[in-house]
């Protein structure tokens, strides 16, 4: 017998028909003898229906008071599809129960629509699952020290699932989703791409990081933190497929380097075209220059990813770094006005029209050569690189956002992602 | 400066403009100095949307672990009205917040979908109010000892705006219905039928639960205990029309009698079609059998309401009780299967076609004869009187369903009603 989470996102909720199916596949590991503890997402359209209900009576940037509104109001999606599935699970004959965030409760700070778990409470989830009880618990939400109902933000229903199996230290959390695991790239630009059966923790969370949609990145952080062991899976198989074969599908997200390494150098390639690049032109070189130009920018709480500063020439430097596409007229402004002038830049360049590609594997680590390989393959295919960032187990490069598909595919090729991969499990 | 509660049904909430205007229209109240708190309903639709899912993954009658998940579910319609109506009143530039019946808290018993108001805490809504804040509360719901959610049952809202209003010792509890008012008797079926500028607690009661939709009978009797001063008035006046005008309209339940005395012997026809007769004929008259015919019907959760017993003849007498319509065959199962054959009945008879028509006036305590005016008005309609039930202030009987409108129209005048009325105020 085993503790199981399972989550599921708000597709597999859509309709009264999809939750009935959800009930028969967590029916089926229950009558395996295993305790399941299942956290769900609202129905597929709920969240947004509810937000677009709150933004007709406040369309302005809602303060923290209205914040607070915002979260209750978004909350009650949970709220209903936890409900639902307990129903349905009743009507399978299985015994079910329901909580709210609150109920449990999960204790967050206070950042209305951004809320952090802080701890979970579990004693009355276990007296529950010792009785014999399915527990659904909302995800995306939780209960601040003041008693009021917080979310975790978009996405957040793989954090909450996360963070529920840690406190419970599950076996295993198992994410089913609309894809059926973590792939070596995006199928949809290189048809030969294949899935991953394992993936190292930190390799899945450079490429949640870097693009790749399937887990929220704050989930991978918290599975990092408290070593829980999570499996993304796919929704759409039959609920009724043997429960042993269900069990080894998707892909295991590990923290067992040591067989890891034997594997691949490269584990996948991700992609993100969400960037825009801005640089900063000659500018003086001297200590404190990039706390003068980055420092605004941080204060108006724009994020900034890749940052490269050029060798001085003449005593003048360049800067260049990335911020999200949709930041990018906000942050062109405060650079042209403000600081700008300020620092007495020559110039200030804008281009929306960029793309990052990453290179990610532990393998990295142990081997030589591979940021090279990386560099030539792309040369090799004339795309020229505009910013290089580095770490431990990727290298991102930044290039005009026309090459995306083609330096993903080449880099693929190149690194015999298109040969292995599925050998591996 | 006064602390007023305001509770709004579902229609007054039915849309985002709607919501609109009761921000509106509370923000006037502040405006003009007043505490406010605000007891809301789910927009209309709502309620019955989300038990409809409901109803769909679980088809049968369903037991108590699913009514505990009926009752979550939907609670969360009122909890997004009331974050909302909150929003709603920040764009207006009135401080607000909202809780849930969970987060006050609003102290129920556990009967899932019909639970009962144990108690209120005040606190946290008083420290709202004492900062300036209106205060939003759920209608309809509250939180069980073991911190489960927990319904009033339909109409609920109206509860808990009363209980929050007895809680707060608020100085009037206004309630905003699609009627302005109470009549002394149904507009539709009386033209001449005129609206109350004041009832007292115990006709409107005795109005409330004869079938008067006005109210839910519950808040009326929980006005009554707590002397909550209650005005049903209207919630499709402008918002705008000036406040005095509006805190005079549509109807107070007071407790003042003394006033009261000096007006109409009768306040009002109330009437109800719901019912059915059933009579049990030739039973032996002897100790004990009362409770031989009506305890199996009372253990089978069926309401009886009027209940007549013949005098005897040669050892025999009759019983004649009604019960709601939708008894009816359940009840007449009951009756002809098991009480008639055990207790040696002659026979079973039930009439769905019957209707109660009652006179209602506190008046009626005082002066002789009102009921003998009612049966000689019917008499003179030539309409037979089936069953004469009589409490201290109503006098109620049970007549073929086709003289309904007929009945009511011949009271209604013959007591005066016509004519006076609008002149108390």
């Amino acid at each position: 017998m085993a503790l199981i989470v399972h989550k599921y996102g708000g597709t597999s909720m859509g309709s009264t028909e999809r939750i009935r199916n959800v009930a028969r596949r967590v029916a089926k590991w229950v009558r395996a003898g295993h305790q399941l503890v299942v956290v769900p997402s609202a129905m597929s359209g709920e969240t947004n229906r509810l937000l677009g209900l709150a933004k007709e009576l406040q369309p302005e940037m809602p303060g923290p008071a209205a914040m607070r509104e915002l979260d209750a109001i978004a909350a009650t999606g949970e709220q209903v599809s936890v409900g639902l599935l307990a129903l349905a699970l009743q009507s399978e004959g299985v015994a079910a129960v329901s909580y709210g965030g609150w109920q449990v409760p999960i204790r967050t700070d206070s950042a209305f629509t951004k809320a952090r778990i802080q701890s979970i409470d579990d004693a009355r989830v276990r007296a529950d699952l010792a009785a014999g009880r399915v527990v659904i618990i909302t995800g995306f939400q939780g209960l601040d020290d003041a008693g009021n109902v917080t979310t975790l933000g978009r996405g957040g229903s793989d954090t909450s699932a996360v963070a529920v199996a840690a406190a419970m230290k599950a076996d295993e959390c198992l994410i089913y989703t609309d894809v059926d695991g973590v792939y070596t790239t995006d199928p949809r630009i290189v048809p030969e791409a294949k899935r991953l059966h394992t993936i190292s923790f930190e390799e899945m969370l450079e490429m949640a990081s870097l693009g790749s949609k399937v887990l929220q990145i704050r989930s991978v952080e918290f599975a990092g933190k408290y070593r829980v062991p999570l499996r993304v899976l796919s929704s759409f198989t039959p609920w009724d497929i043997p429960l042993d074969e269900e069990a080894r599908s998707g892909t295991l997200i590990t923290f067992e380097e040591d067989e890891k390494m034997e594997q691949a150098v490269v584990s996948g390639i991700a992609f993100n075209r969400d960037e825009a690049k801005i640089t900063v032109m000659g500018v003086p070189d001297k200590p404190g220059i990039a706390y003068q130009i980055l420092g605004p920018v941080a204060d108006a709480n724009i994020d900034i990813d890749v940052i490269i500063q050029n060798v001085s020439h003449d005593g003048k430097t360049d800067f260049s770094f990335t911020v999200h596409r949709n930041d990018f007229a906000r942050t062109m402004d405060l650079l042209k006005n403000q600081v700008g002038p300020a620092t007495g830049a020559a110039q200030v360049l804008g281009d929306p029209k960029i793309c990052k590609v990453s290179i990610v594997g532990i393998g990295m680590r142990s081997h030589v050569g591979v940021a090279s390989n990386m560099f030539r393959t792309l040369s090799e295919e004339g795309i020229n690189i505009q910013m290089i960032s580095t770490s431990e187990i990727k290298t991102s490069v930044v290039i005009d956002e026309k090459y995306m598909e083609l330096a993903v595919r080449a880099l693929h090729k190149a690194f015999g992602l298109d040969a292995e991969a599925a050998a591996q499990a």
